[in-house]
C-alpha cells in the first residue's frame, strides 16, 4: 500500500544521495524551529519530485543550479546543489557552463556570484 | 584570423538552431529601435555561450527554461525557450518534468505559470 | 492509518473551501499536461500546509496576499489569492491594507499592480 | 509653516510635470478603491522624493527606467515612466541605451521586455 | 491641525512599538548618510501606513514577514520584522507558519532561509 | 579591421576606468575557475555597452546602482558600482539620491541596504 511513510523513505534515501551530509545538515537545523518543515521537505521534494521518472537527475540539477543562480537570492542553498550536482555525476565544467549561461538571462552580477559559490565549493572538495 | 564577423555569423546560425522562426521574430522587432541590440544578441547570448563546448545544447535549454520557469517575468522568452528546447531534441515529457521541479525552488506560482506556457507552445504545435 | 489518500481528500477539501471555483479551474487546466501536478497541488499546499493548526486561514490568506504583491510575478494566482481571502471571511479592506502595506516592502508598482488586481476581484463579485 | 497640504499640492505639479496624463490615470483608478493610496502616492513619491535637490529629474528618470526594467514585473509603470522620462528631457536614444545597459544586469530578457515597452510608447507619441 | 510634524511623532511612536531597539539602530545608521531617508522612514511607513485602522498591527506584520521571506533579499530587515511581530503580539508559532507557508508561494529555499532568520531572533531572545 | 582584439583592449580600458582596482579583482578571481567569462565580461559589458555612445558613462552608472539596489540580490556588484560611479564623476550626493528614490520603485529595504552598501564604499574612499 502506497502510505507516506513509503514517500518519507524514498525521499530520504533520495535527499541522502543527491544532497550526502548537506542535507542532514539542513535536517537537523530545522530540528528545534519547524521539526515538520524538514518532514515536508523530505517528501515532497525529494519523496515526489526527485523520485520522478521523465527527467534524469543530473538534468534536475542543472536546472536548479541555473534557478538557484538566476534567482541570486539563497547562497546557501545554490552551494548545497552545486555539490548536489557533482553528486549525481555532473562534471566541473558542466557546471560551471551552466552558470555562466545564466549571465545571459539573469545578468553578469548573478553569473559572478554563483561562478564565487561554484569556487567554494570546489575549493572544499579538495580538503575532504 | 577571429573576427567579430565569424562570431556574428556563428551566432546566427545558432540562434536559428535553437530559436528558429521566433528567434527572427525577436531580430526583426529591434530593427526600428535598437538594431545593435539585435546584433549584440546574435553575438554574445549565441555567437559566444550557446557556441562553446562543455555543455550540450539540450542541458543549456533546461537550465534557461528553468530560469525562466523560476524568475517568472519573461513569460514571452520562456515560451520561445519552450519551443527552442523542443528544437534540440527535449522532449515534451522533460521540458514539463524541468518546470515542475520549480515548484521546489520558486514555488507553485511560478510552476503553474510556466505549465500554461508549456501549454501553449505544445499546442501551437499540433496546428504548424 | 495515514495514508496519501487520505492527505489527498484532505487537500481537496480544504483548496475547495479556500479557493472555490477558481481551484477546480487550475486543477483541470492541469489535467492535460502535468496531472500529478495537479494532485501535488492538492497534497502539499492545502493537505499539508492550509490544514496546519498554528495559524488561522485568514492570517495565512493574508501572508500570500502580501507575497504575491511582493512578487508582482504572479498575477493569475494573486487574483485566486484575493479571493480565496474574501472566502475565508477577510474584509475588502482588511485586503486593500494588507495591498497597500506592500509599497512599503516591495515599491509602489507592487502595490498598484496589488491593488488593480484586487479592484478586478472584487468587480467579479458584483456581476455573479 | 510647512503642511501637508502644502507637501500634497507640491506632489500634484511633480506628478503632473513627470507624468502628465499617465499620473493623472493612475489617481482616477485608485479613487474607488484605496483614495489614501492616490494621496501617498502623491505625497512621498512626488511630493517628497521627486522634488529633492541633489539630482535631477532626468538622471532620477533614468534610474527609475532603470529599475523597471531590470525589475521586470511592473510593466505598466515602465510604460509611464518612458513616457515620464521624455517629459523631463531624456532622448529616445538615451532611454534605448538606459535599457539596452540592463542586458548586462539584469539579462537579456529584461531588456528586450524594456524595449518593447520603449518601442510602444514611443509609437504613440506618433499618433498624439 | 493636521502637520507634518504631527505625522513624524505619529510615526516615531509607532516605530518605537513595532520595532523598538531595532529600529532606532537604523534611525541611528542613517544619520550620517541620508538623515532625511530617516525621517521618510518615519514618516511614510510608520506615520502613514503602520498607523492606518483598517488591519491590526499582528495582521500587517504577519504580511510583512511573509513578503520579505517570500522576497529574499532583505535579510536584515526580516529579521527586524520577526521581532516586531513579535513585539505585537504575533505568537513563535504563528510566525514559523508564516514563514513555513511562504515555501508553496517563493520555494523551499526562501522558506529555509527564513526559518534561519527566525531561529536567530527567537534565539537572541533567550539572551536578553 | 574591427576583430575581437580591438574589442578586447577597449573593453579592459573601460573596465579600468569605470571599476579600477575592483574590476581587475574580479578578473583575477574568474581566472581559475572561468577564465572565458573574464573575456566576455571585458568584451560585452566594457567592449561593447559601456562603450557606447548616445549615454554619458555617469547616467549609465546612475542606472546601474539603480538597477542592483532595486534587484537587491547582488551587494558585491552595487559596491563595485558605487564606487565606479564615483570614479566617473558622480557626487556622494547624487549616488545617495539615486538609491534613496529606489524606496518608491523596490521598497525600503533595498533603498536601506543600497545607502548601508553606499556607506561601506564611502568609508573606505577615506581609507586610501
Amino acid at each position: 500500500m502506497h502510505t507516506d511513510n513509503h514517500r518519507y523513505e524514498r525521499g530520504l534515501a533520495k535527499l541522502r544521495e543527491i544532497d550526502g551530509e548537506a542535507g542532514e545538515r539542513v535536517l537537523q537545523s530545522l530540528g528545534d524551529i519547524a521539526p515538520d518543515f524538514a518532514r515536508y521537505l523530505i517528501e515532497f521534494p525529494f519523496g515526489d519530485m526527485y523520485s520522478r521518472p521523465g527527467l534524469d537527475l543530473k538534468s534536475r540539477e542543472i536546472a536548479v543550479v541555473a534557478a538557484l543562480t538566476a534567482l541570486g537570492n539563497a547562497a546557501p542553498q545554490l552551494k548545497v546543489h552545486i555539490q548536489g550536482a557533482l553528486n549525481v555525476g555532473t562534471t566541473h565544467t558542466e557546471i560551471v557552463e551552466t552558470i555562466m549561461q545564466m549571465a545571459v538571462y539573469a545578468g553578469f552580477p548573478a553569473a559572478l556570484n554563483g561562478l564565487a559559490a561554484a569556487k567554494e565549493v570546489f575549493a572544499q572538495e579538495g580538503t575532504r
